[in-house]
């Protein structure tokens, strides 16, 4: 029976995986047993990809190698961009992430001369520049050379949204964002990936399924949400009074609460605390405090705390990026989630394909059309 | 833990359906309560989509307006065609599929004025005309026109794919294919599908992702490797060495078995019924009976059954459908079953995210990148 424990798989282990830990007592999240605390404190968004993909921390000359190939991959191939230039204006950004990431697909295919880590690499080279190029086509008619030479995911991505050298507050807060949100388990555009890799299609079928499941408001959608409604706010007071009356009317809340986390998010004191640095270095007297209100309200009313969507949005507008493009920039930094666990699922495939409970009609006769 | 018996969650519940029964005992396979012999002898494939996706057999004048609506959504959109024009010859066509799908996404968005079965009906109209255009494209340089006059999908697969109108016997015959492929419970598919629909994202998300594991050799793509073993053997006592062979050097032969059904694949004596009779007509004396002489030995051998997939390579084949097209054609019948999967799983949404037995290292630390 698709019982309360069931539905939706709460719960339910679907396999195993030896890249995070997610909600495993005592052990904190890890990405290949690397606490997050550690690796957002310490290491770089580079690092952390090669890590997941590779399974280990590089050394100083494979980081700068890794580095370098990233940086020599950041060109669009003239049809991808003729791709991107039939998406319109009024597109959902991540329509642009899926369709691009499948055209690539078709253009660079999976196969002889290119393996599974070549593909992982020329996504995380470019999705920043396959966003940007669609992004500036529209916004002022400009053909974009997606190709820059920052050392960084992060400063790669502001350089491009920008068209200047970034702030370098602005681009480590990114870079810490990108690792926070670089891996966590089977959430549900990840274990997207790994059903349907385990038909053993190519690689970018994978990612391209999980670019439409992290879209979704219940998954990476959320940090838009969060930034939606912190903005309706001018003040604490005001956010406090808003917030009770969304509770009173029972809406959903976006931001707050987690499938597997009860207590707390482990990621979300790492971006509070970039977030306010963040407000800090802006003089914002605004959306910093009317986030800590709200979540205090969270708290106080429903025990309910932030997860890293929530501080993310703060953190993103202060860095000057538009809300459509947060969940473009969780794809920007997941590809490196989503391509360990397709790698690790093809290690030790097997079909992934459940059962279900029939609750339908039993049995019945078939009418012909004309007695209908 | 992840034992055999979760592992892919085999037999695990994942959620509850009113669409089909797939091993339920006493049912057999049937789509609302309707037996699959019944539909595949009485019904045409858009009755069976109406079906699926209404819930419910249409009356005379619902299907003839619902054959209406998808005979004037055929043509494609100028972007689209744009978009399709740089997929190069050497694409994988299900990388067609998948591209043509997101693209169509970001063009005709689902929402206001577009609903989900708005946009079910559109997919299930054009599937056939974006891949009939890209394969004109590069087989012979023509733009063509996808609209036809055929009453049928399966009529308008064949119009547009030879140019002429189709045989009666092989229309008929993808017809009835096209209905024993519609639907199939908690495929790999479709539960990506639901999976990526759990996150609540727009419509074309889903199909795409699905797309992507249909292709993967495991799921859809298992006919087209059911034809390329059928085509290496001139003759079945050829047939027969080469099967053993291939078995007792433990090769996997696509086409046998299924994770759900463990006795028979209710499916394919209907497809073996129409395969025998198309070569009966095209007087074919070597793919029937090669099949029948595999079938033979896979059961003797190996007590496998034939599944679905394996009969229809030679039906398709013996109606003139070039084989990288099979898994094409097994989308432009299947998403009449996601549609309906998703329709479903909006309707009683929960965010499908089950959790992993971790097995990776323990929590270590970091270690410096000039310490390592």
């Amino acid at each position: 029976m698709a019982s309360e424990t069931t539905a939706g798989l709460a719960g339910v282990v679907a396999g195993r995986t030896a890249i995070a830990t997610v909600g495993k007592e005592g052990k904190g999240l890890t990405y290949r047993g690397y606490s997050i605390n550690d690796l957002a404190g310490q290491a770089t968004f580079e690092e952390v990809a090669f890590l997941l993909i590779y399974g280990r921390l590089p050394t100083e000359s494979e980081l700068s190698d890794y580095q370098e190939a990233l940086r020599g991959q950041r060109s669009l191939p003239g049809p991808l961009k003729t791709v991107l230039e039939q998406i319109p204006a009024s597109a959902h950004p991540m329509d642009v992430m899926r369709t691009g990431c499948s055209a690539l697909g078709a253009l660079e295919p999976e196969g002889k001369g290119r393996d599974q880590t070549a593909v992982a690499n020329r996504l995380t080279a470019c999705f920043s520049s396959l966003l940007l190029y669609w992004h500036h086509l529209h916004a002022s008619g400009r053909r974009i050379d997606t190709a820059s030479d920052e050392g960084s995911t992060a400063g790669h991505f502001l350089r491009l949204l920008h068209g200047k050298k970034p702030d370098e507050l602005k681009r480590r807060a990114v870079d810490v964002s990108l690792i926070l949100y670089a891996e966590h388990e089977f959430n549900a555009s990840t274990f997207a990936a790994r059903t349907i890799i385990s038909t053993l299609p190519d690689f970018y079928s994978a990612v391209t399924g999980a670019i439409g499941a992290l879209r979704g408001p219940l998954h990476g959608g959320a940090n838009e949400a969060a930034m939606a409604l912190i903005e309706r706010f001018s003040a604490p007071d005001e956010a406090e009074k808003g917030i009770l009356g969304m509770l009173a009317a029972k809406q959903l809340i976006m931001g707050f609460g987690h499938r597997v986390y009860k207590i707390s998010d482990p990621r979300s004191d790492v971006i509070k605390a970039w977030s306010k640095k963040l407000a800090e270095a802006a003089g914002d007297e605004r959306l910093y405090p009317v986030s800590e209100r709200i979540e205090r309200v969270m708290w106080r009313e429903k025990r309910l705390f932030p997860n890293l969507d929530f501080y993310s949005a703060t953190a993103y507008h202060l860095c000057g990026i538009p809300t459509p493009m947060f969940t473009p920039l969780f794809v920007v930094s997941r590809i490196s989630g989503w391509s360990a666990h397709i790698i690790e699922q093809r290690g030790d495939n097997r079909l992934i394909r459940p059962t279900a409970e029939y609750v339908g009609p039993e049995p019945r006769p078939f009418v012909p059309i004309s007695q209908r």
